[in-house]
């Protein structure tokens, strides 16, 4: 009598888990036809695919994967407000560079600045201050600052088909991990938030610590000094060291994400491997092998040529913003 | 009539697990006590001291906590076997330190290295060779080798109650840590068989890395330079690189893991530390403030003035090893 009703709450379990669409904002077309022939090949148990739970490692770039980028990396306007909040203190930046393209462009869209030098500069501006009150700094920021086209959150700027795809991985064993060219003290205070990805499982670019007591207090300071770039050959290196083990599936945008996408796609077994295109002009931003942001031009041609899955934002996403 | 039974089925699972002792290798003595205290507090919801899953993180040091670390760390017999194996390729490491002082020294127990001189010679003795390739010697090196001692493998010179202290931990909801001065690479091959920790949470010394297509294929190479010194001021700042969010509980050994335990402890909220005192002769080895390996000083001061639990192996460990 007992296994007769365990039996049947299992299976309504289990009608209702296939029943409801795992990826609602999708449209049925191609990638994401090939989303789901991936995870029920390596999650089907006894199948010569199958994959183990441990070794289902997913990873996302950030920045015009999971969250926009246009018309300047988020981070960099970050960037922007913490060293024109800081600049009266330091009188040295109107002449240094970069902090000084950062105080002179009077368009934003017209700062040129590295990826490199954005590190630089978010890092010399906060040596010396602790983790804690970094991480203070970055979450007032998130909460407050309004994106310039739309007046939203950014963390509201993230794109619903992507939430929905790593929450129907996380369901099926999958861990899922952030790999971007960000700073990663950047991203840890709100994507547990915004993506359900935990501190841990964040991986970025990152700039010196120093433990020590301060008063007898222990605090872990900022150095003014570059620790590790998560860009381009940085992004494999980066997942070695945090995870040490190579990820089955791999999600970008850009060329900064081809060597995450030739690591992932070179290991034994299946892989997956998908490129995001923005060109959705209307509802997004339309970019792709001459933008100076998230540049597409040697990664799309290898998706090509190696038949990886490359999203069209603009024929396969139903729906790009939780907001709309 | 469901409900009847399935509150049935939870009564008995819930019976069970109170039923069962979780360590059943530790006396009852207060060390024991404390571990279920602190456990049955944080995870007691609606009580004030509950911590919500995401942040019940643990680190543990690998050396003289998880497994033994006499009459040499296992890690300097690894580089010894290796910098022997590799000499005759390296005919300059005869006079060049510190690798003449691993081939010329008699007694391995009189080697003279410091952490960093160890690392340095893991790293320069495998600089060049691919990170699969490593993790293929350390996985050859691992099933093989054996302890001077007792004939043991390496792997089986674990403390069995650190192994049931880990499973109650993550049958609790932690997220269980390594926190080693260890090589990461040399540790993550076998973590998880051994200890249920999968790479992703091994946190230890590093070397650089770089990745590269060689002949078209994507490989990660081991640069013969230092990354990261996973010890002493170091563990806060890996814990803080890894993890991004600062444990409530952790345990050591030595002084090498104080500050670890300092920055543990200075968090708001419940928190707890551990130290492991090696006083067991008999069983294993009893060493402390004047060893020079495992060196116990400072960090025991710190646990007495603190309050934190110190474990006697002799008196609070009724199993020392899994095959006693």
């Amino acid at each position: 009598m007992k296994n007769f009703f365990l039996t049947i709450s299992a299976a309504l379990l289990v009608t209702t888990a296939f029943a409801a669409d795992p990826l609602p904002s999708w449209n049925d077309t191609a990638p994401k036809q090939a989303i789901i022939q991936f995870v029920e090949k390596v999650t089907k148990e006894g199948s010569p695919e199958f994959v183990p739970v441990p070794e289902r490692i997913a990873t996302f770039d950030n920045d015009g994967t999971l969250w926009a980028e246009q018309p300047i990396y988020f981070q960099l306007r970050f960037a922007l407000d913490r060293v024109k909040a800081l600049a009266p203190q330091h009188p040295e930046w109107k002449t240094k560079s970069p902090f000084n393209k950062l105080l002179s462009t009077p368009k934003e869209e017209n700062v040129a600045v590295s990826e490199q030098e954005l590190m630089e500069v978010i890092i010399t501006a906060h040596a010396g201050i602790t983790t804690e009150e970094f991480e203070k700094v970055v979450k007032d920021w998130i909460s407050t600052a309004k994106h310039p086209k739309n007046g939203k959150l950014y963390t509201e700027m993230v794109y619903q088909p992507m939430l929905e795809l790593l929450a129907y991985l996380r369901a099926n064993g999958f861990k899922t991990f952030i790999v971007s060219g960000g700073g990663i003290e950047f991203m840890r205070p709100w994507t547990e938030k915004v993506y359900g990805i935990p501190p841990e499982q964040v991986i970025g670019s990152s700039g010196k610590l120093k433990f020590e007591l301060r008063d007898g207090k222990p605090v872990i300071l900022k150095l003014p000094e570059i620790n590790f770039v998560d860009d381009k050959a940085g992004k494999p290196v980066g997942i070695q060291q945090h995870i040490g083990r190579r990820p089955i599936a791999a999600f970008g945008n850009s060329d900064g994400d081809l060597q995450m996408l030739q690591w992932t796609t070179a290991g034994g077994g299946p892989r997956f491997a998908l490129i995001v295109h923005h060109d959705d002009e209307k509802r997004e931003w339309a970019y792709d092998r001459t933008s100076r942001i998230g540049k597409l031009d040697k990664a799309w041609d290898e998706a090509i040529a190696k038949s990886w899955t490359v999203v069209s934002m603009k024929e396969d996403w139903k729906r790009v913003f939780p907001f709309e």
